[in-house]
């Protein structure tokens, strides 16, 4: 049976998660011909945790969710994704250990591009006050200390971005 | 890819859900060698659903929540296997719909002959009120009206039961 695995995006809102991941899906299903789900943090949200808001135990909880959901796609040979912002040092390191074969991905991009940028109009809310506890303005981000994989999305193509990925996964054995 | 499915148990408390679960989980990965992944209550309810009740509400959001994994774990070639109560029969019909490989098995055991095994001894706490919205005591049980499968566990053994739902899957080209 095929080995399964976790690829964990983290990274502020506007990095380039959503973009990244769903290519690096692309190539794992054209190129190594396996199954491959990619956990949205807004889809997780509407059926895992509708009722949840922004608070850190909510987060928390929000987190850990997608973590079981991960864990069960890894344990039964499929590839999953996440993209979710997943800002906090802590429960990444718990959906580490609970999920076992696990590549963290910080999706680095500066604050500034992501307001710049923008997709959402959420960055423009925030700074208004419209939304609460929103990460990198009133709520923190954590960057992973030790990450499998860093991508630097303000200066990478999303291509390059995502053969990095292809590449260290070879490298860690886990297509074979 | 191998085709994935889910067989959806449903039934009371008490009626053997669990035992002829494993079982069933324990031949397809032994005779079949297929991923399957046993989605129980009480292990999803504390991985998914800490903090909702037994309210109609939140029980269909519980089982919402279980068939979204279960799809997940479908879509990507993986048997997965649910045993709930589910004793709702509109979201069990939610659950058939968003899963699409479904295959219902419907527990049949007498009330009388589930509350006399009392395994977790929750019927005694039930009637005795400790216990509020149980199904079959102060809770309605909606017996599936087409199930692809009926064991009967008061008068089969659990091997029979289990033989019985492999044929069906089996008939049903599943395992092709």
């Amino acid at each position: 049976m095929q080995k399964g695995f976790t690829i964990w995006f983290t990274g502020l809102s506007g990095s380039g998660k959503s973009t990244v991941s769903k290519l690096v899906a692309k190539k794992i299903r054209e190129e190594y011909q396996r199954n491959v789900e990619v956990l949205d943090g807004d889809v997780v949200r509407q059926n895992l945790s509708k009722g949840l808001g922004f608070s850190k135990e909510d987060r928390d909880t929000n987190i850990l969710r997608i973590a079981f959901v991960a864990m069960l796609l890894t344990r039964n040979g499929v590839v999953a994704i996440t993209a979710a912002i997943s800002p906090y040092r802590d429960i990444r390191q718990k959906a580490r250990e609970s999920i076992g074969n696990f590549i963290e991905v910080h999706v680095n991009c500066p604050l500034e591009i992501c307001e710049q940028r923008d997709v959402k109009g959420l960055y423009k809310k925030a700074r208004a006050g419209q939304i609460k506890l929103f990460t990198g303005i009133d709520d923190p981000y954590e960057a992973p200390d030790e990450p499998e994989v860093v991508i630097y999305t303000d200066r990478e193509s999303p291509e390059d971005s995502a053969n990095k990925i292809i590449n260290k996964i070879k490298e860690l054995g886990y297509f074979s």
